[in-house]
């Protein structure tokens, strides 16, 4: 089964996410907007509880973060999808390790680069034709995330929540 | 703001649902299946911290509880929705019942009938066509729910995840 850990924004950084990846994510019925905290993972349908107790291990030492995104960008060549940018702030950066830490992660062949996806599976042309639109509007945010949510995916390509988690960490 | 109490079956019983809700119910890409527990409700923004604290007082005094599927029904000729029949057991009823005693309900008109919808908003052929194959194929699951979600409703019509809750309620 493939697990993955989120933070969703507030409902106003979702709302004006879903203006965009309504046209242009075909991800957009599988799961509201989101970051990935730790990336997709495959585990034992039975292995939840035990992967759950672990985060909440990690999520004990982490305080509320502040997500902030400051532009609209893009992952191409590497691949076609745009994205609002997420500072990678050292508590953000911190927290990825953590959860990428606990067992069961994938190997991590590239960099965390923080990020909510708005635009995805698109062909070269349309991708260049949006992306100027995109960044010249922008995505200027700023609020406190202060949970976490363990979803795992349903057969159809869904995401379910499991359980969220507060980041509780004393000061 | 739109709020909704949810309970979300196993992967198994969320996947079989989903192989009917996909062709006969418009709301399968706006929420996975689920069994509501306590109705749609509005509430500020702003309130949803305090919406959560109560609904954490009220699963501290419950267990978890025993999800069983009996067979496919319809509300039929109220509405041409079709759903798994869960079983109003005394705990689930009693649940739903501290639930709404939470302010913030929208006067409950009707009594409450666990299920999970499978197919919503057809016409009336459409819905007497597929019925009684559905019943045929049934519906017979058992389960334990040890968890709640506090859900929100985006612009979209979709739903997010604010907050688990555990049935930790002591014996």
């Amino acid at each position: 089964m493939k697990y993955g850990i989120v933070a969703f924004p507030s409902k106003k950084v979702q709302d004006f996410a879903n203006s965009y990846r309504k046209r242009y994510d075909p991800h957009y019925a599988l799961i509201t907007p989101h970051m990935t905290v730790k990336g997709v993972f495959e585990a034992d349908e039975n292995e939840i509880k035990t992967i759950a107790e672990k985060v909440n291990k990690v999520v004990r030492n982490h305080k509320p973060f502040t997500l902030k995104t400051t532009k609209v960008s893009s992952f191409a060549p590497v691949t076609n999808a745009i994205y609002f940018h997420v500072e990678p702030t050292a508590e953000l950066v911190k927290l990825h390790e953590d959860l990428n830490d606990i067992q069961y992660n994938e190997d991590e062949s590239y960099s965390f680069v923080p990020h909510i996806t708005i635009a995805q599976k698109m062909n070269a042309s349309e991708h260049d034709d949006i992306l100027p639109q995109l960044k010249m509007i922008g995505a200027q945010f700023e609020e406190e995330i202060d949970r976490l949510h363990l979803l795992y995916q349903l057969e159809d390509g869904s995401w379910t929540v499991y359980e969220t988690f507060r980041l509780s960490g004393a000061e």
